[in-house]
């Protein structure tokens, strides 16, 4: 039983840190814009940093709202769903890890073709790699949430 | 007893689907060229590419041990380590997700920065796409293997 609760404990605290990473990642990725000449470049104009943005917004949603479930359990010391919690953390982990990814393999890839908008580029990598922190705990989450498959009442 | 003979042959097949979804990736990014002038483009020159052909590579040989292990396992009729294949499974499909998505994100952005290299950028995106199958396989087969766990004889 106390094991049980340190799980809980841990879980929680890396879902906030998860929340807190992405938070980061989309104010990093969402300030990004450079202006060559007349043009102002913006996350936006870079397909893989939109459809990263949509993995933080939409994976952020779903994080916030595991946070308030599982506040709401560790409060009344009930036991959630232990199967909505297995799949649902497999499948955020692979969200932001998808997003993550793309943003940072296409980063690389457009900074050594396209010079001028290093920086752009250099800023596109940090909010990649804030959403590959966020990608770690809810990894680290999942697994924690799939052993607990073990320890279920039978 | 039933049940868990049956997850063993599905996760087998999807094993072996795995692999055969990795072997065909692996030719089709390897032998994807484009000339242009007196310039060849190879898949080494991209780097998410190279970073692709690592996953294939890697995930692959992890892919053919567990492959070898499970056919021991089902022509012994012997369980092997739960605990193995659930942390396998696990960084095995993440392995195979991020490979794809990176090479996926920077294939949609180059080509739409390069149009000479369209048809290289197309097999490119096949290749990822296959990849991106191969992980699809490993993901059920984690959820398997980490279900194996709630069915360990305790």
């Amino acid at each position: 039983m106390e094991a049980k609760m340190a799980t809980k404990i841990a879980s929680f605290v890396l879902r906030v840190l998860t929340f807190v990473f992405l938070l980061v990642s989309i104010i990093v990725l969402g300030t990004n814009s450079k202006t060559i000449g007349n043009d102002e470049v913006h996350f936006h104009n870079v397909n893989s940093y939109r459809y990263a943005m949509a993995t933080i917004i939409i994976g952020g949603a779903f994080n916030l709202l595991q946070i308030a479930l599982a506040l709401y359990r560790l409060v009344t010391k009930t036991d959630g769903s232990i199967l909505f919690d297995f799949y649902g953390d497999k499948v955020l982990s692979y969200f932001l890890l998808a997003g993550a990814a793309a943003a940072l393999g296409s980063s690389v890839d457009l900074k050594a073709n396209m010079d001028m908008l290093n920086s752009f580029f250099d800023q596109g990598n940090a909010a990649a790699a804030l959403l590959l922190l966020a990608f770690l705990c809810s990894a680290i989450i999942s697994v924690l949430s799939s052993l607990a498959l073990s320890n279920k009442p039978n």
